[in-house]
């Protein structure tokens, strides 16, 4: 069994983590973190864990953190990094779920997030955490900075493209929409459902911090200058992302269809959908699937990806298992083959 | 033209005056206040109002309020009693959205809204807002505490009973759905989109400030001393009430659907539906229409009636404008006329 | 592991058992029958299953249902009472989560239902699968009846107050809220989206097929004559259901709390909240937990019970499940601890 | 009064029309046709209409529509142009919400539309209804052809960069959403809440009937060659289209803010929202505005242009009535000028 600690457990990554750790065979969660809530237990805060989880959420200070195999960090940006460096030394693994080991670039990091870098060394040897690109550094990563919800997305439907060289790098363009919960369990008055149901917004136009997230993991095995329009919506949902991305192609005869099938053949938690499926993100709601149809508009030089994931779980919770199975040798799938939810 | 004065502008009930307000002929919104937001221009704020409001919020000292005819009050409980006597002294007319003239006895209140209340005599002369039960007394009010949302659908829906004593009023049950704005503009976490949304739940089972305000309007037209059980609900909807309500027939011959026809006959914002009619809260969306269908279920003695309205129109602002109407002599339906959103 | 046969799996109970049994280790799903879409395979009706199931949808007629352990009937009601003697006769047992084992008096049926039963005596041995009232009837049946989503939740909410003989049953109220996906994936105007939503609407007022299979589940562990009012009403969720139920205490110093928890003490999907809880939908939501809250509103002689439940798993294709592991000896819970998806 | 007739008014279109009309001062709507509802009262169907509306659906060969002023057709494709002829030479003006005189290439609409146009000659003097185009024409216009809800939007949208010249009009993109009322009152599987609530998908990736609608109109005014990709998804709202519009810009040091301030100046229902904003749909629910917001991301040549309208106002029922008073010399505001429902 993996001895697992979670530092900030009450939004809705913790919250998410705990629901799925519940399934893993190996998983065996220890401690729960929240300075605010200290005391309360979890399955207080949240009935659905009622029954499954006699766990309270513990002063940090309180927990045997460096007692464990594994601690995520579930906490707004900056905490991980300043407990990552006593967490490694006592040899636990470190998983954030936050931005702190997101951008291999202090400087980009603290422009992007107003704060200085707490550790750059371990920034440096940090690895990030998409399975699909970097499978066998995370096997060995002490540190893995967990990707954002659009990232996933964004970078696992563009990146046969660009590995491929097939399309002009300089003019993407990734049309997101999210839930909700993607913006996290914060008391705001633009997630109130008064406000966020029967409508739907773009925000973040001018700039949105996982742009540069994006465009680095792009930049990284594009063989062109890269440049990327992100415009993210909010819909009204609770769980889900999707994303319209849009290549101008290089190559006429591409075979978008076989060159994607090609790149995701065997990884379980990609799916490359038939040629004309239009995915909905429905398909992969509470589940750790993304979905993948590409199609190509008549009359036009583009491609036209369509992604869907559940921003919770492969865009960050079940990502993070996924994780966390690959660091500790287990089956990749390991607790995370729940069907999605339908309807 | 009415002078109009509203102070606290920036909640649900604020922003619904604002929208009828504008398709009002005889309406001069001269000033809206808000502390915190004072010189923001509400158009900024609501950009539905854009082109049709110049306005920006006020601070509450710098706003010429004795120099209007009616001040409106969205704002928490304990305001408007503060700065009652001041505009009434002034000649000014006070419609009060909120509490604190709601509750006859001082005592009540303040159990209720833990503050003692600021000026009982004035209690005492105020009038409580609903028309069709003190239409006269209205016209000639200088403060009218305007109802709450669920008071308006459960004591209109019981009404006709409790008049004609028809009922045993010892055991009604008031089982009543609330869309989420109900609850005001508020940021708290569970009123979230990603909370309220796909769920239903119960809440102040064990006690809600409307039960007596309830209680208070009932007791005083029914024959016989009455006691209700009052359970609301959140439903995932912006706006509307649904108050399904049950009470014991004492007189089996009861023709429901003429008693409640003949009561409400000439009303022009409570529509007593053909027998058999199912309504829904859609039906009175974004109007000051309050629907009511009557039942009787085979092998019962129960009446149940079902009544709908919109929390924010009839339910607050379009209620808190029908009682402008009257006290300034104004046909009732004055600006209050637009048919409900459907879909 | 246990064959398994679907008829009619093209509803939502029919892809929820898809699902639930993708997760049961001793379910081998061997066929899914649909006359309409033979052909098909499953998962592209249902992408949220690719990967997982290969089979397609066959015509009944080709499907091997002799061949199975075990049939469920997720069909409209009068298809299982038509093939039910053939199965049963070849040895395999019958769970039909359509109403046609369900009422135990053939003239019922027939009133409700508007066509005679077709085979009275397999009605008569025929089990009604409340695991938590009928558990061993239900291991040795050969045909289970499984209940509907309202009566499920009613009938578990009321239980302890009628067997204990503590309610005056002839006065009771059921006041129940179910999201959408109850009324089954039917092409039907008053279910589409832009008519369900943001609204809230009464339905079924005048008589539901479901007052028959409460009221006979009540009556029968009732020690005095029972009457049920019963008011189903349409939120604008997808899944859930909510049972406000009212009924009035005989003995006045009753221990409500005490009652609930020691009537459902070890079941393992029936979950007594603590003293003041309010259940949500969403608590239980794609999970087999069914939780209920107890309450006595202040100067009321009536008990409140609050009972939620995932209408297409408790209510549905989970509790199929349950009775599916009671019939062939398996740990009750076998495949039915996924948590509850929140948010 | 204008005297006017409905053919069709079963429809969310229908409905919206006698909402909208229910308001409009010299609007006397005198028929309304439903050759499968012929005797219903439209408020019974409409529950929202009761007490404004006294008229029966009658069937299309009993309304006397030679007796209208002018007649709409809200109806499915085809209805239109098989009673335009005689309608027109009555004397009656006629304005079509289906697409039956939007693509001026009878071709065109036969391909999209499988049906061979019944009137080329009436087509080829009917003018395509967006008044910020072609206000004068439409004034004198017999038969106008109310555009399709995306094309109002994205034409809007892209129109001033177009007419300036501004642009690379040979890679336009239009991402855009949609609420579910817009795909009509249809009982159809994918329409269902259950269906469509949580959800978000893209349709019609591989053509999409609004596509030539587009291009035609926007070919029309550009300057260059025309090239577009268009893709529609569906959003859990009831109402509302969001238009993300994307258009490399050829003159670097464009002012996009002035560029659209100017063209749209004066414009009733066009609002140019400041620099910065970030429009939503809410912010147009219900009412006739269209609001634009233009962005051009940091080191992008893109504009990036946010169009917000209701589907069922500026994109159907409104624009017609807009059309409508244009065509009988009234203030282009008559009866439009209720403000946004918020929330």
């Amino acid at each position: 069994m993996i001895r697992i600690g979670i530092v900030g457990g009450t939004g809705y990554t913790g919250v998410e983590l705990l629901r799925l750790l519940a399934q893993h065979p190996e998983a065996d969660v220890r401690a729960i973190t929240s300075r605010k809530d200290a005391g309360t237990p979890v399955a207080q805060m949240f009935p659905s864990l009622r029954g499954r989880y006699d766990l309270a959420f513990t002063d940090p200070r309180d927990a045997d953190l460096a007692g464990c195999n594994v601690v995520f960090f579930a906490t707004p940006h900056g905490v991980a990094m300043a407990q990552a460096r006593e967490l490694v030394g006592a040899g636990v693994r470190v998983i954030d779920l936050a931005a702190d080991f997101r951008l291999q670039d202090p400087q980009a990091f603290e422009r992007w997030y107003k704060m200085p870098h707490a550790c750059p060394d371990l920034l440096r040897e940090a690895v990030y955490g998409i399975p699909e690109i970097n499978r066998e550094a995370i096997r060995k990563a002490r540190i893995v900075g967990n990707p954002g919800c659009y990232p996933t997305a964004v970078q696992l439907g563009f990146l046969p493209l660009l590995e491929a060289g097939l399309v002009d790098a300089k003019h993407l363009i990734a049309d997101c929409k999210s839930g909700v919960s993607g913006a996290g369990r914060k008391a705001e008055l633009n997630l109130l459902f008064a406000e966020a149901a029967d409508n739907f917004a773009a925000y973040g136009v001018r700039g949105h911090r996982h742009h540069p997230e994006i465009a680095q993991g792009l930049a990284a095995v594009s063989k062109t200058p890269l440049a990327l329009v992100f415009t993210p919506h909010l819909t009204p949902a609770i769980r889900g992302i999707f994303a319209t991305l849009y290549a101008p192609i290089v190559k006429p005869d591409l075979d978008l269809q076989a060159l994607y099938t090609k790149r995701y053949a065997g990884e379980p938690f990609v799916d490359v959908m038939p040629a004309g499926a239009l995915p909905d993100t429905r398909s992969v709601r509470a589940s750790n699937m993304l979905r993948i149809a590409v199609h190509r508009p008549s009359g036009s030089d583009l491609a036209v990806v369509l992604v869907v994931e559940d921003n919770l779980v492969k865009g960050a919770a079940g990502q993070a298992i996924q994780n966390m199975n690959l660091m500790f040798g287990l089956p990749e799938s390991t607790g995370l083959e729940a069907l999605p939810v339908l309807p």
